[in-house]
């Protein structure tokens, strides 16, 4: 076990990521959380804001404006989107940064320009960004000072469709995400849509066309693909915290089948401690998952012949938000990956 | 009104669709349940059973064995698979019979042995039976003795698809149905998979790519096509009672556009007092149909140029089952169809 | 039945009682819904505000002041606290008011002043409001101008305890009351605290010690007493929409029993549509009630001696708002008490 | 930190509290999980029975008559009542015990006949039991070779009670319970009650003055307060997975204040890691604690003069059982209380 102990900051602290990274972080042994940032909540005690981390020895709320950045070897950034730009591109060059808004996923200015409605404010550091999915991106967050960790929808479905993209083994151009989330994924601001009342005993579709991970998930897979890829993309809110599944119908190229899927898979995620191939028949389930950092992977036969369901699960928390987050820390200074991680699934 | 008064028989009075056939018959105004069949409750009080039900006026629970067909106008079955058929086969000519059961839905027995894994007992009763979504059949209802009431899935999936099948605006092959459903789809008998701390807190797909819906879809959107189709159907386990969502990803034919499959629907059912084509942009939500016998359909484009998302929502309880079938009593009767079904939905 | 047809407004049309009334309302035979008030929302289409009330046949949201009060029989005021008082009193006189807000429940001008801060702004209007827990007060509503709508927790608390108190068989001076209520008690304004994710999976009391909803039920316990009492009355939030149990731990007067309680209750009640003693043993379950006007009670006898312990089951927003009001309505008009109210509860 | 490794047995490893055992004994520094009993599972992987946990390194599940004792340090029994005497009646001396069952928490073999219905079968172990509630049996537990672990509601209810009972401010007779739970509580075996449908959307009392955590709390409140107490408990089925509060409704001891509780509980707990006093007016949720081992606890002023409210919240799997049973095996082999145990709570 490495010895160093890093200086980490948590801007926005008050959200859902923010609390999570501070549940995780709490008890990485190679971090202090020195620095906690909540604009409309700085001054007020833990206690108000999250009772349930009360009890831990936690530096106060502040404004971002009061943080002490000399100190900090460490920045996870949980910002709204469009503030986080501006910020960041002020921080001193000995942070290093994991940001977990949408603001440096997309790496094509126009196309972020067409998504969020504004050309981007940070273009220099937006250049230097690395797209954090770990497993497919470690080399390159090993030497990022910015690392863009990506969206939990993005997660749930990149993490099966690189590789079977990249192996030939399906039509990159007839892919179908059906993605259902945790409320959380919304975050904590008040919003009638996300009350108890207007979210329990209930399920719909929201964003259809139009939700802004899909340029995120395009934008890999066409890395992946060699070409450009549109996909089909709808998320579903459920009833639950915490929790993402993804449900993709995939085309087969020619002459291959639902085996060669688990294959390339398998192969693919064999040495990865943070993703697993199910068994065969097993459905992934949210709840396998759940405070986990763990993603959960399955393929399974189609009724129309020559396609096939591929099925993933993660908790949008941590593998879709705050525990790849700090997996990326974890690789960009060398401690060994599972650290801090290793929380096993809560269920029920 | 007609002042016909129906007496109407309940055979699986104590499962939820029964529950729920109760709740809606009691307050139709020409209906008196006469006969209730409970085979492991037979002879304990109502308040044993369904406590919510035990202040209605209503027949004891009794066996099978012990029910007087003689006075019964109306029986509907809501038997376990199998047990269907014999009981069925077995009573006076005079009852009508509405099967809520997936045992007379399947008109090729061929394909009823190869889902069910053996021979259909009661061929001659399954030939006259009438498939009956009412809205597609309704002249066949109307002189049925024999109504096979649709499954849950199919009607939620059926009622969008086949106008748009029939009138040729998309492809039917390539049609994708991603389900989701609230747990009381799964009965009351009680098993593991669906105790509250399985279920809560967490989403799964289940019968991934060999779900018994799926003949059921096949066989009408077939007949709608007018040759033999497969469809990919994967249900979803959702932590709530009731509602059922299908996200349905369709090709579109060349030169047709999401208006097309728009206009279609509309006409189709502009008549139609159950089914409504929501506003452009509503995303329907099974909160907005619950405890009441109304389909909400919508169409939305996709992002892969020609295909488009069909969404469609119902309470499973109702509209898939229960509601459905006193529809379908009522078109059989000459008793005007929305009778004893004008709930508005329960929300929140 | 009674062919008048009274022409009803609904003030607050947007929040989650004015939903209920329309729910209610839109099927009551002797009711026209003929104005719906909601301030933010005048203007918009129902389908943006509700969409599951947007097939109905309904007037526009409009802003208070632009209701045509000349055409009204009936007006159901929803309205925030404070806000009531003055739309009330500039009513034209020939408006019959039952009122769902806590503005008129408390006759004591120095009590009501203690509990919201402030002096009453309508004290005229206050002298002549009629408490309306219909059951108890059917005379004084029948000739009301205004009624107050007692609050859901006072409705659930005082059905078993005002027949307890006034025969004698508890002790008025050491009740206590232990309540749980469903999320809609909350309203629809979004706040923090009534998001999804901080109310699922997971229960806690609040307001301990000093709800608002205390000073009613002493109020109204006093009366049944014949002199002042006080009350420890603490609400606990439970992750469901509806509903609302109470139970209450009372002491029993020299040589009562458990069966004495139960025997006060039966007779009370015994002609009651709306109120029902349970079967010894059955425990009031907010599910026997949901949707339903009913309120359901039983006793038991408590662990220590000379104690029992009393449970009362309401929907919160049926019997404990709206359908309470709509039951108030028939009172006043002469109409038969339970029109429109005859619902089965929804199940599950 | 110690260096010893215990071998660990875990006996009911397919329920509830055995997977939770499993999850925080995985981790746990000092502990090699060595074998785990699961009777009509034993010989399916652990894949079959908790996905959640297949990808854990674990022994396979076994019969209790194939496991080999003779490696086994601590022996964690989660059997269900009666099964469990046999069993550890048979242990080899060697293995020191850990019951979660309730079978050893009663110290008075007429008591436990009257709540049980027979005789207890094994005597001479319960003589030596030691009823575990960690905090206040410190040394007891630490020489024990049988830890009767306590039961949830007790836990809840007792860390409270306990010490206000000790120091005289409140009066031990006239302790009112008002206890609310999750559904896990509730154990894993299929049974129509605890079915989703059945239980969410919704809340019922159960085992109304008559539930068998009683005599448990009774029997510890009659130890502190030197003479036998009777207490009205009363616990409530709550839609949650996790969790437990107990509302405690107390009469102060003439001339003391709801102060003096706060201070008795303060300086009771002042050095415990697992038990907070909230600060004042925070009422203590369930989720403040879940899937940690932390009790939170509050005091209230009441209504009603001379009276107080006292509320408690755990996870009823955490502190409630797996939880506590690991703090006590730590205390039983001198390892660090909170080794192990040291999860911040998952919240949302």
């Amino acid at each position: 076990m490495t010895s160093q102990v890093l200086k980490a900051g948590i801007l926005g602290a008050s959200g859902y990521t923010g609390a999570e990274l501070i549940r995780l972080l709490a008890r990485h042994p190679n971090v202090e959380i020195a620095a906690l940032s909540a604009e409309s909540q700085a001054g007020k005690p833990m206690l108000d804001v999250y009772p349930h981390l009360a009890f831990l020895d936690l530096p106060p709320l502040q404004k971002i404006e009061d943080v002490n950045w000399g100190g900090l070897d460490i920045v996870f950034c949980g910002l709204p989107h469009a503030t986080t730009q501006k910020v960041l591109a002020g921080l001193p060059s000995q942070c290093r940064i994991v940001d977990l808004s949408a603001d440096f996923r997309l790496s094509d200015p126009a196309v972020y320009a067409e998504w969020y409605g504004h050309a981007h404010a940070a273009l220099d550091l937006q250049k230097e960004a690395v797209y954090g999915l770990t497993e497919h991106a470690r080399e390159a967050v090993k030497g990022a000072r910015l690392v863009a960790n990506p969206g939990c929808y993005p997660t749930a479905a990149l993490l099966p469709l690189i590789p079977l993209v990249k192996s030939h083994v399906i039509q990159a151009d007839d892919v179908i995400i059906d993605a259902k989330s945790g409320v959380t994924g919304a975050g904590r601001a008040p919003k009638q849509d996300t009350l108890f009342c207007e979210v329990s005993e209930g399920l719909h579709a929201y964003g259809v066309g139009k939700h802004r991970h899909m340029p995120e998930i395009e934008q890999e897979l066409s890395k992946a693909a060699g070409r450009a890829v549109f996909v089909s993309f709808t998320p579903h809110l459920v009833p639950m915290n915490r929790g993402e599944l993804a449900t993709i119908f995939v085309k087969l190229e020619q002459g291959r089948s639902v085996e060669s899927l688990r294959e390339v898979l398998t192969e693919a995620y064999a040495d990865e401690p943070f993703v697993q191939v199910a068994p065969k028949g097993l459905s992934p389930a949210t709840r396998h998952v759940r405070g986990s950092n763990n993603c959960l992977i399955n393929v399974f036969p189609d009724r129309i012949p020559g396609r096939a369901i591929v099925l993933s699960a993660i908790d949008n928390l941590v593998k879709g938000a705050s525990g790849q987050a700090i997996q990326n820390m974890n690789v960009m200074f060398g401690i060994p990956e599972t650290t801090g991680l290793e929380q096993v699934a809560l269920f029920p």
